[in-house]
C-alpha cells in the first residue's frame, strides 16, 4: 500500500469514525490515540469484543452504526453541500483542537474558501444568550464588527441572537467570521439563519463535527461549545443568564487556557448575571474590540512593528504565497489585479487575502489591498512579518 | 495646668487650625505630628519665621488667617447648629482615619446622635457620578438599602445622583446613613439637599472637615474624597464617567489598602465607563449588597456565630453598655422600654440601638429590637458578641 493510499485510509477512517462515535467521546478518543484509525474502524466493522471502556450494550450500539455507515456516502452528500473533511494531519488542520486531548473532533467538515487552520490562529470566539436583549443584539454586532475591522475572525455557534448578532456585524464590516454548528453542515440549523449562514459560507467559513444530515440535541450543542473555546485565542460572552449554555463555552475556553472575557451589562438584567458572575472569577471585563484585541493579540498584531513572527512565510499554502507575491510592495491593488498576478480567480484571490490579513501579511485599504509595513520590511529583509 | 485644661488647649488647639488650614495639607500635618498642636498654633498666632515647608507668601497666608481665628466661635457655631469637634484622642475619633498619615483631618464637626466611630468600623462607602442615570440611582438606593438591611453603614457624600440616592436608600431602609460634606455641616451643600441632609443629621450623622459656614470648592470635594474613603472598609462606585471625581474616592481607598469595588452597567452608557476601568483594574465587580458584604464583611458580620471579636463589650460607651443591658434576653423589645430599662430618652436609645446594631450586638425585629444570637450567647459566656 502506498503512503498516498495509507492517507487516504486514515481520511476514510475517520469521516467513517465520525459518523459511528459522538462528539466529545473520551473513551473512543483513547482508542483511536493507542490504536489507530484504521485499527478501530476495523474492530467496529468486526464486531466481537467490545474495546476498553465500553459497556456491551453501547459497543452493540456503535458496531449497529458502523454496520449502516457508509463512510463515500457521507463525503458525496459533503461535496454536493460543498463541504470538505479536514482531519488531524491534513494541512488545513487547526493544531490547537489538539488541546482537547482524547475529546478532539475526528475531523471537521468545513464549507467555506478559506483555510480553517489560519483563520483559527487569529479568530475570537463571540458568544451569548439566544433570547438576548437588543442591549445584547447591539453590544455583540458592534464587538465583532470592531474585531474584523482590525484583521481578527469571529467564531461563534450560528445561533439566535448573541450569536447571530456576532456574525453579522463581522459580515457587515466585510469581515471574517466562522460558524461553528452543532449538526451537519449541509443542514443548518436554526432553520430561520439558513440564509445568515449560507452567507457566512460564502464569505467565511461554516464548519462542524457531525456528519451529514444530522440534526442537533442539548448535548451536541454543549459538545460544539468545547470546539469554539479550543478553536479560538479567547472566548467573550456578551449576554448570559446564569445557568445560559454559552457560559459552557467560557469555561471550555478557561479549561483549556484560552482568554475568557465578558461584557458587562445592567445588574438589574438577568440576562447580564451569568455574565456578571464570570467577571467575578477568572474572567476579563472587556467593553469594546480595541480591549478585547489588547487581551488576546500577542502574535499577529497589525499596529506595532516590533511583533514576534506571526508565521512563516515558507508554511503558507502555494496559493497564498502566490497571491502575496502578486501584492505590489509600494500601493494597494485591487482583488482583480492581484488574481491576474497570482493567475487564479478573483474568488480564491479574495479568500486567500482574508488568510493573509488573518496572518498580518495584508490589509485592506479602501476597496483594495495592500501589504502591511510588517510585510513590506519582511520582504526587505527576506523572511516573515515580523 | 491640669490634664483636662490640657485636653481643652488640645481641643480648641485643633478647632483653631481646622479653620486656619486646609484640609489634607501634608506640610502642615507634619508640624503637627513633629511639634504637637499648641505649638503650631502659637507659631501661628506669632507670625515670624515661616515653619518649614512653607513660602514666605504661603505662611503670611496662614498668619493672617490666624489672626482672624476666634475658635471659641467657631465652637458656639457648630453647637447652634446641634454639631461637635472631634479630634484625634476623643472616645470618637475613628482610628481608621489615622491611615492618612499627614493628610489625617485635624478634627472632624459631628452632627448626629450617633458615635462617629463605631458606626464607622462597619461602614461602606456608596458614591458615584451627579448627573447620574435612572438605573443609577435605582442601584444606588438599592444597593444602599441592602447594605442598611445588613446592618452596615452608608456613607456618602451628600451630593445629587448618585450620593442622594445612597442616602435616601439607607434611610428608607431606615438604616445608619453618614454623610461626609465638603463645607461646613452647618450649612448643607448642595442647597437642594438640604432637606435630605437634615434628615441624615436626625437619623445618622454629617460630618466634615470644615469649619461652620465654610463653603465647598473642587478642592475641597476632591480632598473630602479621602476622609470618605479612609473612614469605610469599603468603596463601590456605582456610575462614573471617565474622569468623574467619585473616581478619586476609589483611588484612595485603593491607596489606603480598602476595598474597591464598582457596579458595571451597559458599555453603552459613558456613566459606566469609570467604573468599568476601575473594574478592569484592581476593583471587584458587585452586583448587590450581599456581595458587597461578602467582600467587607470580616468583622462583626451578624449571620455566622463563629466570627472574631466585633467590638469589646468593655469599650462600648457607658450610654451604650445602659441601653444593651435593657434589652431582654430571650425577645425583642420596642424601643420606648429599653429607653425606660435604661433610663433615657427613646430618641438617646435608638441612636444607641443603631450604633449596637453597627456592631453586632442587636438586631431589628419587626417594631422593636433584639440581642442577635451572638449577643446572647456572649451575654452567657460573659463575653463580647463572638
Amino acid at each position: 500500500m502506498t503512503a498516498g493510499a495509507e492517507a487516504g485510509d486514515e481520511l476514510l477512517g475517520r469521516v467513517f469514525l465520525a459518523r459511528v462515535i459522538e462528539p466529545g467521546d473520551e473513551v473512543a478518543g483513547r482508542w483511536v490515540r493507542e490504536r489507530g484509525v484504521t485499527a478501530v474502524v476495523r474492530r467496529l466493522r468486526q464486531g466481537g469484543e467490545p474495546l476498553p471502556g465500553a459497556s456491551g450494550v453501547r459497543w452493540a450500539g456503535l458496531v449497529e452504526r458502523a454496520r449502516r455507515t457508509v463512510p463515500e456516502r457521507d463525503l458525496a452528500a459533503a461535496a454536493e453541500a460543498g463541504a470538505r473533511f479536514v482531519g488531524p494531519g491534513d494541512a488545513e488542520w487547526p493544531g490547537q483542537l489538539d488541546d482537547l486531548g482524547d475529546a478532539r473532533p475526528l475531523g471537521l467538515w468545513v464549507r467555506g474558501r478559506a483555510g480553517l487552520r489560519m483563520w483559527a490562529l487569529r479568530s475570537v470566539a463571540v458568544v451569548g444568550a439566544r433570547a438576548c436583549t437588543a442591549y445584547g443584539t447591539h453590544v455583540a454586532a458592534t464587538l465583532a464588527a470592531g474585531l474584523a475591522e482590525r484583521g481578527w475572525v469571529v467564531v461563534s455557534g450560528g445561533a439566535y441572537g448573541i450569536d447571530g448578532a456576532a456574525h453579522r456585524g463581522a459580515l457587515a464590516a466585510r469581515g471574517a467570521t466562522v460558524a461553528v454548528l452543532a449538526c451537519g453542515v449541509d443542514r443548518p440549523y436554526p432553520r430561520g439563519h439558513a440564509a445568515l449562514i449560507g452567507r457566512i459560507a460564502e464569505q467565511g467559513l461554516v464548519v462542524g463535527e457531525l456528519p451529514p444530515g444530522d440534526h442537533p440535541t442539548p448535548t451536541r450543542f454543549i459538545l460544539r461549545n468545547r470546539v469554539i473555546a479550543a478553536l479560538t485565542r479567547g472566548t467573550v460572552v456578551v449576554e448570559a443568564a446564569c445557568r445560559s449554555g454559552s457560559l459552557s463555552t467560557a469555561r471550555a475556553a478557561q479549561r483549556l487556557g484560552r482568554i475568557t472575557m465578558g461584557v458587562p451589562g445592567p445588574v438589574t438584567s438577568g440576562l447580564s448575571a451569568g455574565v456578571h458572575e464570570l467577571l467575578r472569577g477568572e474572567a476579563a471585563l472587556v467593553t469594546d474590540a480595541a480591549e478585547v484585541v489588547e487581551l488576546v493579540g500577542d502574535i499577529g498584531d497589525l499596529a506595532p512593528a516590533r511583533r514576534g513572527p506571526v508565521f512563516p512565510r515558507d508554511l503558507l499554502e502555494p496559493g497564498a504565497r502566490a497571491v502575496l507575491a502578486a501584492l505590489p510592495g509600494d500601493r494597494a491593488a485591487p482583488a482583480e489585479e492581484i488574481a491576474l498576478g497570482a493567475r487564479t480567480t478573483r474568488d480564491e484571490a479574495i479568500a486567500r487575502l482574508y488568510e493573509l490579513r488573518a496572518l498580518g501579511y495584508v490589509e485592506r485599504h479602501g476597496d483594495g489591498w495592500k501589504l502591511t509595513r510588517q510585510a513590506v520590511m519582511s520582504v526587505r529583509e527576506g523572511r516573515g512579518p515580523c
